[in-house]
């Protein structure tokens, strides 16, 4: 898993295909070295595989002339956004073109009476919400990167938001792709609901750019809350913070966000922030809703977290308050660098049933210090989705094989407590193996639809399922 | 469209196959003519095609033998639940077995602290949640009729709470399925998301059992309520009551259910519930929530029909009040039967942007009254989705050809106006030509899928796509 294997290379293909796309496209093909380790090097810890070129594509009928041409010479194509995946989604096991798309970052329309917009996907998340901001709706789903939308989708994200508003398989209304055989579909129209045949559209999410790649997106959007509130409050355990999640999900307390910090994680934002929050687990939460729904939120969950024996509860609806605790949950990543300088972080994620996260937090914290390794813990925990950020020296074999242990055997221990290899992350080259145990006899009917939609594999071969 | 075609029958192999399973299944298949007709015959105007048998299947391992013994002979079988679909469904065009699950009618597994239950797919809608009555807990999704849970989930079906709680997509968590080769597979477990590979729960749901037979289903569950309030709000006409209903959704008022009837309807319901319901296009709501919010919710959309000529607003918590408002809406389709004695009533749909929806109405009901047909409409309007009922008498070949043409032409208006040809009824029989307008190549697709999972064609032939 740490060394992917090299797949065989279509030497021939790659050469013709590249001459063929380099008359076309001129300058935005490119064969530079650098470039093309820029398009495999992602935020991953798997060995970089750089495309043997780099295309970046203005439109649709770009991307459609790419694919045909590659279909023709059997080469493989990987679709880039923001290369922010974490799975070595978009490295090259067998050579091929990276096509780029984050040119393609317009907002084609946006439907405020129908709360939705039609975006190219080279857009980012930030980008997008920034265009939206006058009208007063906004995108909720919000992994850690400013992704691009299009990458978003191909990964199934999701984020802090997910608890309230779905991840990306809740909020594409349909996409337009284009297919291994250089054919455009278009999978619905702006309907909220279809029951017309396949869903198509979920079935492109969450692909991965194995079966074809994304063009177009219609996105949901949500009205932007008339108020909005964050609480934080300390915990004595991880088990009493995960039962004071348990009862607020429970309760149908709609909260917007619901965030796990372990102790570590604390003190590591403490002083990366310059906060001052106490060095216990912590829950941050966000409400949204009208200004007494928001309040009425806080104080039921308030009177829960004293319950499960929480301590030090504070809301606010300052803005200024709110911005400065969710920057620094959002660098949380940063932090738990800055807290061992020199070290490489690698963040890896599973997501249970919320009444098996206590038992999954505290095993993998057994696990992982029987192993020598130290893995703080942030989580999505409405959705029993959490993360291990796993410190090592990346060049030294055995903190790397230690790291394969925990992650293969924090997979497992995900399975066995009834939840998924991956909560958001995707499954990419890093948990192809773990998949097949996630759906035993299920990655033969992946292997079946990929064969069907790809049989000739050039599409982000050697990710997700083998063919 | 109305005679669907029959298909070409595997005489000898269906011969076989009934020989063989009567040896295992004894009483529990029956060929006798009354069962297989209503096997065959369900809410629909399409021709009934009776199976050559019914079988019985009491668990999984029944079903898997059945689909390996019908493989083995390449014999259709036509899964059944409750038979309520509308677009055919259950018809056997090409002969075969019917396999009906409602025997597998078992709760498996509540888990309420993780808000989710395992069932088997012939339990009802109402059934389960009379289950569930005792935790406090909920299934909201509720098309018109007392449907299987997995004929819910083979049709994508929605229903009133859909703009709140979405649909039968939104709301299955993984699923047990056996597939043509008699394999049994697992989508997933109890997580609440999951990025593990291809969304192969979503491309089960809403596959109307072309692709294998559901007999596990892992459900979200939510939690009931604090409170529920109803409400009505009459309108001058369907524009104004559709511009109330896009500022509801617009503002965010996160409504539970927005059903809108026609005055016809108004009128009809009024006759048969014994009601006083102001005789203009309606708008019935509920709102969910904490007792503050729900009178919050209530309030602000009182000021935004009035806003929009809304009159005879009235909202109530009394749980007798609203059960007979609703229990009025259910029985929409029973008091349309009864303004009209001895009309046969057709319910069509389609789901278009909520933008686009009083255009959509409004030039439904001139292309009615244009064939001379009487159709009034209901709609779940939050989503955009609404039923023309079609009168008609069923033995007049002149009378099935206008309704024909008027359905044609419906669905052609859903994708003019970037809408869908289905928002919850499905595909089946009645919707396949239809379905390759609004897809295009993504049929090609479809079928692509189709031939890979089940190259012999035997689960549910002549549905959806042709292969």
């Amino acid at each position: 898993m740490l060394l992917t294997p090299p797949l065989p290379r279509n030497e021939s293909g790659i050469e013709t295909a590249i001459g063929v796309l380099k008359q076309r496209f001129g300058e935005r093909l490119s064969t530079g070295a650098a470039i093309r380790q820029q398009h495999g090097h992602t935020t991953t810890w798997i060995e970089n595989q750089p495309p043997d070129a780099v295309i970046f594509a203005d439109s649709t009928e770009d991307v459609a002339e790419i694919v045909r041409v590659a279909a023709a010479h059997k080469v493989p194509l990987i679709p880039f956004g923001t290369g922010t995946s974490l799975e070595g989604h978009v490295n090259a096991p067998a050579g091929g073109l990276s096509v780029d798309v984050t040119h393609m970052d317009k907002v084609l329309a946006v439907h405020a009476e129908d709360l939705d917009v039609v975006i190219q996907p080279g857009i980012t998340r930030m980008a997008l919400n920034e265009h939206l901001r006058d009208t007063g709706l906004f995108f909720p789903i919000d992994p850690g990167a400013d992704a691009s939308l299009g990458g978003m989708a191909a990964t199934r994200a999701s984020g802090t938001n997910a608890v309230r508003y779905g991840t990306m398989r809740d909020n594409v209304l349909s996409l337009e792709a284009v297919l291994p055989s250089g054919e455009v579909i278009r999978t619905g129209r702006r309907a909220r609901k279809s029951s017309a045949g396949y869903d198509l559209t979920r079935l492109m999410i969450g692909s991965e750019g194995t079966l074809g790649i994304i063009t177009e997106l219609t996105l949901k959007l949500h009205g932007i809350p008339e108020a909005m509130s964050s609480a934080r409050c300390a915990f004595p355990s991880i088990e009493a913070a995960c039962n004071a999640v348990i009862m607020t999900i429970q309760m149908g307390i709609p909260v917007a966000r619901i965030e796990l910090l372990d102790a570590y994680c604390v003190e590591a934002i403490n002083a990366y922030s310059k906060l001052d929050l106490p060095a216990n687990p912590l829950l941050l939460l966000e409400f949204h809703g009208s200004t007494g729904s928001v309040a009425e939120q806080a104080q039921a969950f308030g009177e829960i977290a004293e319950d499960s024996g929480g301590f030090g509860f504070e809301w606010t609806d300052r803005p200024e308050d709110r911005t400065r605790l969710w920057q620094a949950r959002h660098d949380a990543y940063w932090a738990l660098c800055a807290s061992r300088p020199g070290m490489d972080a690698i963040a890896t994620d599973v997501c249970v049933p919320i009444s098996n996260l206590a038992e999954a937090v505290t095993r993998s914290k057994a696990k992982s210090d029987e192993l020598g390794l130290l893995s703080p813990i942030v989580g999505h925990v409405g959705d029993g989705n959490f993360h291990n950020t796993i410190f090592l020296d990346n060049s030294n074999a055995d903190d790397r094989a230690r790291c394969d242990t925990f992650i293969s055997w924090l997979s497992d221990l995900a399975l066995e407590l009834d939840g998924t290899i991956t909560g958001e992350h995707g499954v990419g080259q890093g948990k192809m193996s773990s998949l097949v145990k996630e759906v035993g006899a299920g990655a033969e009917v992946m292997a079946a639809i990929k064969q069907a939609i790809d049989p000739d594999n050039i599409m982000n071969p050697g990710k997700i399922v083998d063919i």
